[in-house]
């Protein structure tokens, strides 16, 4: 990572060699953002960079949708890609298909390319596995105008991720968001401590898979939240609390089963970059929740 | 089903052809009921019966217990049961075992017997699948003594229900519970209508079952209650709602995916007798639940 | 109260001497619903003598709403007014007015029939002290033709009340509201009997008066609802629950002063013919309310 | 305010002048103490001077007692009495007492020097005007073996109170509490920004005083608590939240009156040093609150 004063004093070459893999193949939008320099913040180099990028001639900007890497496709798979953009797909499973599921991929695709004649670009790292099928589908069925601009506008949210990654300084991008969660007690009066609790991603209609674990700490919270730093994929979410365990410590004998033993909280994110604080307060006869600050 | 009014009028051998079943393979105790009539209510009479039971020599009432069938087993498989055990076993999925699970039950039928010299007794009407493999395994290990109260008070369990589904009039046993619901939507400050609501039972940690489901009617409850009119088995549930589908039409614009798509409600019975009345109070960003009356 | 079948029958003599008083000195309305029996539900014969008021000739309309009662006015005190006025007035607390407020009163009603050339009608059964004083002053802004319609619309009010006090049958005039609550305890999962619950109305910014008081029984409810069989009045209430006692008794040692000690929720009714059921769900450290059904 | 590290270094006298104040009229205490420096903590120097007082002969901890003022007595009034704690009679209002109430006081300081040999004495910050009220009658029945450990330990508190006053540095003593709120609107899922809070205090079963107010940031929560960096005195109290205004602002039309207009959540204070965080959770038709941390 570069500090932004740093970025503004080093020569032309230097800057585009840090930062000419934001926009994938076209270092030149870096190239015309370091004659701009100086940038007060970081939000402003996104700014100018993104103008620059808009200001294009026509061919250039459509240059810029056809170089991106199909998404999981045969040049992902080769390797045939720019780094950063390998690194997404991973993020997202796309490098984990099955041969049903790759072949699927490959023909949403070419029936994308086929019919606006650039590759189906989405920033995957904003995106859960469900959601992203459903925005594949969605946007096949989309006009060529409409198209452009979402394309585009996907290009400028994946550039903004990678900057926000390279450059430190004032005035920071807002590109991520978080997941958290806390449990209070309610019979006891207090927060409820050593808690395991586990987040999931509805990955289909029938699957979740687990996304992060954590116990509470003396204050009812995780140590750190269960999604932060990164932008929050657009899915629908689960917590699981052993809610059970605790409150057969901590009071009076409760039957068995108890009515309350893993308490389930399903949420959906529609907001990556948001944040999402999500507690249970509990007593071992009920239980509440709301998408608090 | 035979009014309690009528059983105490009709001759002996009619009343014991009535009630002879209830306690297996032993129309004995209703011959000995029928001389101790009238009865007032169903449950003076059902302690009658259960008083002739314990009151009887040692080796009548170890007969009881080990003519009582098997469960799930050869004898059950082979039909060579009485009629209510074989629906009783039905009920709990254990006529439809798959070979391994069959061969499990067999081997802890054998060890059980082997061990205790009568047959595993287990009210399984009272309980879901897993519960029932806990009570195996945990029963298995007791002591003699224990098992002989144990199976005795099962063996009157199975009795109770039987009886209750045999005979009208007053002072019913109480046998049955009942799971219900109801939906309150806080933004709009009344019952939610039209919400699909599903009712299913964990069988093990990993699989749940459907087991009811409905739609909420103008009053946010279903017309019936979910569970109702007979023990509700001891399990863990857990209640689905589509709650998503009723804020999209009922108000403002909301993301996608919601906050709150499918809510689901996850708790434990305990009480196959009680009223488990778990609501949910929700708005489009919060919801609470709770053990209701 | 007389069966609708019976009025049904009578002469209409007996019919006009039954419902002559339901509206204020115009018997004519009666005499005119008498001739288009019979009826086949209350709320026909309510809707058949409603459109003979509003057929009549505008004089007659007119002297609908100059025969009716001043507002706690002299005429009512001096009870030179029909009955009916006069019960109602003594339930909206009109006839204990103080001097400074009975004078007040007369002002009003004299700028109102100055401005409007008839009186300040209002079916006080349906508003508190405080809607009440709201209503004079905002109606006594209105405009001529609004307030014609308000006022016809108030002796419609009043008169359905009537009816429904006078006469029982199929299809019930809605002119009766609740007051309900229940209390639930969170913490050990079941109703909160032997609660004592007080409601009260704000009949000022500053004071509230007590209306109602019950202890909850084995299911957590009063016996009766709070208020019911008459219209809610228009007002804030407040409902007092001494939790605390409750809980004192009910679990483990809990500091003094305990958290909760009284709870009161405070809650307006906009609609008199409205069913507010306000529950307490309360664990000693939290609690939930809302409008149930 | 001074520096622990400083105390520790300045000569006996400017450290006895600094903190012979601490325990009324009894300077030798931090005589003694000036001797033990240095002090890592304050907490170390609290306690020492702690064990100082506790281990003096039984004629000295006598006269600390003794020399204490009158809680609101004459002496008190012609102010003969130590700066401290006429700041501290005048927090709990005991300097505006009407006269029948100060005769009232009064008589109860002589009876209860009459009965112990020393005044009656109590850390009033900690105490609300009632828990004072009880607090006064309670020990004045007590035993003269437990008032002489209750006079001891208020002397202590009163010290504690006084020196974390006075001193800052690592280790502070815990001898603040905090009330504090926020709101959250869950009809819209978001904070509730610029709603209208106070915090009353009940002075007796009919009367409350507004302790404090303020208006919810954007963030739903006060700027500062409502109360902080004192101990929050022994009391019942009630936050109001003026919650109609801000659905009146934020949503779809509402009745008149509002179902929730001014919000009242009445709770009790145990612990002068504890945190109480008390939300309130709100749709227009309903609303939770619980202690939080």
């Amino acid at each position: 990572m570069t500090d932004l004063a740093t970025l503004n004093a080093v020569p032309v070459s230097t800057f585009v060699a840090a930062l000419g893999g934001v926009f994938e193949h076209a270092p030149w939008i870096a190239e015309a953002a370091a004659h701009r320099r100086p940038f007060a913040t970081v939000t402003d180099l996104f700014a100018t960079m993104r103008a620059i990028a808009e200001a294009a001639p026509d061919g250039d900007r459509l240059a810029l949708l056809a170089g991106h890497p199909e998404l999981a496709g045969s040049a992902a798979r080769a390797g045939a890609v720019a780094p950063d953009s390998l690194a997404e797909q991973a993020a997202a499973g796309l490098d984990r298909l099955s041969e049903p599921e790759y072949a699927r991929f490959e023909a949403m695709n070419a029936a994308y390319r086929e019919r606006f004649g650039f590759p189906f670009i989405v920033c995957v790292k904003r995106h859960g596995r469900a959601s992203l099928l459903d925005a594949f589908a969605r946007r096949l069925a989309a006009s060529p105008e409409a198209e452009r601009a979402s394309a585009q506008a996907e290009v400028f949210r994946i550039a903004a991720i990678r900057l926000d990654a390279l450059v430190s300084g004032e005035g920071p991008l807002r590109t991520t968001g978080r997941i958290s969660t806390h449990v209070l007690d309610t019979a006891a009066g207090r927060p409820a401590a050593g808690v395991a609790v586990t987040l999931h991603e509805w990955v289909s209609d029938e699957r979740a898979v687990l996304i992060a674990g954590a116990v509470t700490n003396a204050d009812g919270r995780t140590d750190a939240p269960l999604i932060s730093g990164r932008p929050v994929p657009i899915a629908a979410y689960e917590l699981r609390f052993r809610i059970g365990d605790h409150f057969r410590k901590a009071g009076p004998a409760l039957p068995e089963p108890p009515f309350l033993d893993i308490v389930t909280l399903r949420f959906g994110v529609s907001d990556p970059e948001g944040h999402y604080h999500v507690p249970l307060v509990a007593s071992p006869w009920s239980y509440q929740t709301y998408r608090g600050s």
